[in-house]
């Protein structure tokens, strides 16, 4: 608990080497070891509540729902009827939050490993974990590598909101996963993952690309800013079995109103289209693989 | 000095208030304070060396290119025929840099208030500084606001690269300054500043947003990527007096292999239209002013 000293939380962490960022706190509001990890919340002086993960920030309320709308909306808005949709890991709440107000989703599958970040979410993040409480979630506490291996063309739109891919989550950006993935999907289905930082760590951006792009006939490649994130970026990676699936254009718009009805804060058809729009560092490391 | 205690530079910003930015560091290449400002160049461990104006990160040469590229063709691809530009402030040169390399660019000026800053910018940011040295390009160490108090209807755009509206540099966010760019355009002329952090001071983006509107018939609102800004990101305002300016669709489009020849690593036609697609809570704010 040194990393308190002061009054200032200290991420150090080796998805951008040699920068560190650090957040002023109020107090901690809760400290425990899991089964799998060391779960932190914290109250902060601007940034709202903070939910850190083994040392690593996994979001905050001051800017959760530009990743969360985003890895949510992005699949959801280029498949033509998403009606059946998985969600691995998301603990906190917020994509299941997100993914619900889709009008076509019915239904809402969940499977988190660590149910202690689902219940200290509940109780301390409520404004994420929300999404627990909807009529179309179905919550599953499991290892979701298990889970997916009983579920075979199952979902239309399946969606990894895991840690980074160093330390425990590799697993999750690699072949094996998206293999898993593609067997739980409908004959047109569609995966979207985040994947890492474009900025700092390229090599893993492009990594998890190349394992897309080798499973899936159609694939994206996406990023968005949320400040509080390692550089203020991070990258997606979106996969399609159907080989017309065109990521950088959406195929179901939302009007403002339907958007302000939705409280996305976030995303619209422009942000959509943007997020597919890389600088040339990013192209060129991309053709490579 | 006590800041370099055990190897990292930590900028303490009200640009993001309760958040900080930390940087390993090699060694402390040069401090000085000169007649306007502390300035401090640093070599890092990851991210290059870094240029430091009054405690706050100005460029890093891992991450600059960015901003350089963003500022000047934004504008530069907006106008038809952009043949004489004025850079205000950009004392690292690299806007400079950037500048010179659009082919219908025949003179640029530059005002640079601070020569110590141009001086050890040669010196020890070489890459940034080869801008000072293009044929194209003209030196004034001067006061911006005097300087273009002398100037009328004399430029196509008028770039203003300068520190946060925060401080010292508010003037150049204000009113006064936004008139004397305006007399100092040719008439199509058109001027891109930045626009401070629109996820933290949303206020002081929605800000200078309200001036250019007052004052420019067709206005633009865009942002990037920097990760080394306050949260890994930097806006820009940008005004017209050809009322029929689109600053969401460049004019002056580039092919893939002018880009390269260029040596591009950020900007492109697709990118120019995303740094214009605004996220909705961006958006809400701007229709308020």
């Amino acid at each position: 608990m040194d990393l308190f000293k002061k009054g200032w939380f200290t991420e150090v962490y080796d998805m951008c080497p040699g920068m560190t960022l650090s957040i002023q706190i109020d107090k901690v509001l809760h400290h425990e070891v899991s089964k799998y990890q060391d779960i932190l919340l914290l109250e902060t002086k601007n940034y709202g509540r903070v939910l850190v993960l083994d040392g690593i920030i996994q979001c905050t309320e001051f800017d959760e729902f530009s990743y969360q709308e985003m890895i949510s909306f992005l699949p959801l808005c280029c498949h033509p009827n998403p009606k059946k949709v998985l969600i691995v890991g998301g603990g906190d709440g917020g994509v299941a939050r997100e993914v619900v107000k889709h009008p076509s989703v019915e239904l809402v599958e969940q499977v988190e490993i660590d149910e202690r970040v689902i219940n200290l979410c509940k109780e301390y993040l409520p404004s994420m974990a929300v999404g627990f409480t909807h009529p179309k979630l179905k919550l599953h506490v499991a290892d979701g590598f298990a889970f997916m291996k009983s579920r075979l063309q199952n979902y239309d739109v399946i969606i990894t909101d895991s840690s980074d891919p160093i330390g425990p989550a590799v697993p999750l950006f690699q072949q094996e996963y998206f293999q898993l993935m593609k067997n739980a999907l409908k004959p047109e289905g569609i995966v979207c993952s985040q994947a890492s930082n474009p900025w700092s760590k390229t090599k893993e951006f492009v990594d998890v690309h190349r394992v897309c792009k080798q499973m899936f006939p159609s694939n994206g490649f996406a990023y968005t800013t949320v400040p509080t994130y390692p550089n203020g970026i991070i990258g997606f990676v979106l996969g399609s079995l159907n080989k017309e699936t065109n990521f950088n254009e959406p195929i179901r718009i939302f009007t403002e109103e339907e958007l302000t009805a939705m409280k996305m804060k976030f995303y619209n058809e422009d942000v959509h289209r943007a997020a597919f729009s890389l600088p040339n560092f990013m192209r060129k490391a991309l053709k490579e693989c």
